[in-house]
């Protein structure tokens, strides 16, 4: 065995749903997009159930089929991209919710699957999905009749309260939504850290879920080991790995762990990660390799088998960081290689 | 249908192999680690087997398994990161070679399963995966008396033919592979490139069958487009995506395509990467979501209903430029939500 371990608590994923809904003034959904943010949506939507959410949230259509075969019949599932050309069959077959975001999609779902259920989708200022305000007004009354399960719309700069865009999306939405009696929609994760005024009806937390910033409080959901498969003496002036980034300055122990840029280490965190062991601390050293990374375990006092990179001493958003990005692209960038064990 | 839609080209994948296989000297064989660079391991086997490669190389032994049930018996499957302890069982199920790295493995290798073939992996200077001068010494006689099928060795700067670490690596491994009756293996594509010298008995070319450079007469292997869910007007002054971080500074239409970051499209790429209508390049605007990013279409004299994001006008390497990464990355990035495509 010589890929990483990746370790996926299911109880800690259902405490950070618990959590996000205890904050909640309506009903919590989730979002389990791009397979459950890369932790595999069969098993986080089953737990995610089984902690109480009932309305589920995906990116598109086929990923809508793949929750309800993990769910079975009941859950509302939404696909945010709406209804697309190709997309009624899937729509039909797996009683799925498209969120309609323009005219085109409402002309279609009406046409090829009058009797499905869908939902709005609003744009309040973030101009990438939903109906304009010209739009929804030449749409609204019509559309109303059809009877949507929701009026959704998404928030652009909900991960830093003191946006002024927050506000002003907030007035937008309830400028747009006034008047009319079906659920609103307008808070995931940062949008509910906002405060009860963006919660609306229905709150579809993601990020926080998977234990991600803007959510400080969520208990950590996956961690992640690599087996060290060598280790060597490097002496000063020896270069490590790619194009040679990296020169020893003291005699240095190095071990080559199994993972790389293919499994979703992204390249670009170059040596400013760190892997631990225990509690103590190892610089990445070198460049990413696809499938390999080198670490300094100079500071060690023994050879270790395996190499943490995500766990209690290092976050999503830690090695987020270190690569320049966030936690959720660390996320969903995970691979396919490793070896997965959920905790239950 | 609101994924992408990855094409792979078979046919162009097999001339590559065969215009490298021709530059060679020695035998050429494949590295199709990492799932064939993100394009399909089982596709990829048959697609190089079929143009006449005969010798296939994994980063794992778990990939090692997969090429062997795509290609069945007779061709050889060397597994890089050697034997790590739990290998034993599917090295000997699936006849697997793994390329031993050090004296552990070679002890491992001997105990656990004495008669299945393996090679032995040095290192010349990158300090990564293979046996440093002095273990190699001690090895050398008990090593080649159990038949390696090769000897081979990484180099570093093979990219940058003008790097004086190639001259060294070569030197350094001839004099560790001097005297020795074993076929020897130094080149990927980077060091085909670099001439005569550096390709001994076996060349293992991957990112060049692919399409990347360093091989820069490589024929383009996959395209990848994606369609528009929603075309809108934004007014100049209104922002596009996540943060606010583009603004309009003109009347602009502006597409939501469907694919993001949890499609492999690097979040690092912003606003520098394009996407293309036939010959005509739209930007993309404000950040890369997760399932979604957005193009400035306003130069286009109709409505598209997907456009280009890899293919004849933009290569894996203009991507990977704009995304601050390598080809290598973009394609191993390359998501499971496409649909995908092969072209034989």
């Amino acid at each position: 065995m010589s890929t990483g371990k990746l370790t996926i608590d299911l109880s800690a994923l259902a405490a950070n749903w618990r959590a996000l809904d205890a904050l909640c003034s309506g009903e919590t959904g989730a979002v389990v997009k791009a397979d459950g943010y890369g932790l595999g949506v069969a098993e986080v939507c089953r737990a995610l159930a089984r902690a109480g959410a009932r309305k589920f949230f995906v990116a598109v259509a086929e990923e809508g089929a793949a929750v309800r075969e993990a769910l079975g019949p009941g859950p509302l599932i939404s696909v945010m991209s709406g209804h697309m050309d190709g997309d009624s069959a899937l729509l039909r077959a797996h009683d799925l919710t498209p969120m309609i975001s323009s005219i085109d999609q409402m002309l279609r779902h009406v046409e090829r699957t009058p009797r499905q259920s869908f939902g709005i989708q609003l744009d309040s200022g973030m101009n990438r999905l939903g109906l304009e305000p010209d739009e929804w007004a030449a749409l609204r009354d019509i559309a109303i009749r059809q009877m949507p399960v929701m009026v959704m719309s998404h928030l652009a700069c909900a991960d830093d309260p003191d946006h002024d865009m927050n506000a002003r999306q907030l007035r937008v939405f309830k400028e747009m939504t006034a008047g009319i009696d079906v659920p609103r929609s307008l808070a995931a994760t940062g949008g509910i850290l906002l405060g009860r005024e963006w919660h609306f009806d229905l709150a579809r937390p993601g990020i926080g879920l998977y234990g991600g910033l803007p959510f400080a409080q969520a208990r950590t959901v996956v961690a992640l080991d690599l087996p060290v498969i060598q280790v060597r003496d490097v002496h000063p002036g020896e270069t490590v790995g790619y194009s040679n980034t990296w020169t020893a300055e003291r005699p240095s122990r190095i071990a080559t762990l199994a993972a790389g840029y293919a499994d979703g280490l992204i390249r670009a965190m170059g040596s400013r990660a760190r892997v631990h062991h225990g509690e103590t601390a190892c610089p990445v050293v070198g460049r990413v390799s696809m499938d390999l990374i080198a670490a300094d375990i100079t500071g060690l006092a023994r050879e270790p088998e395996a190499l943490s990179i995500l766990g209690p001493h290092q976050s999503v958003d830690d090695l987020a960081e270190a690569a320049g990005t966030t936690g959720y692209e660390i996320l969903t960038a995970l691979g396919d290689r490793y070896a997965r064990t959920y905790l239950k």
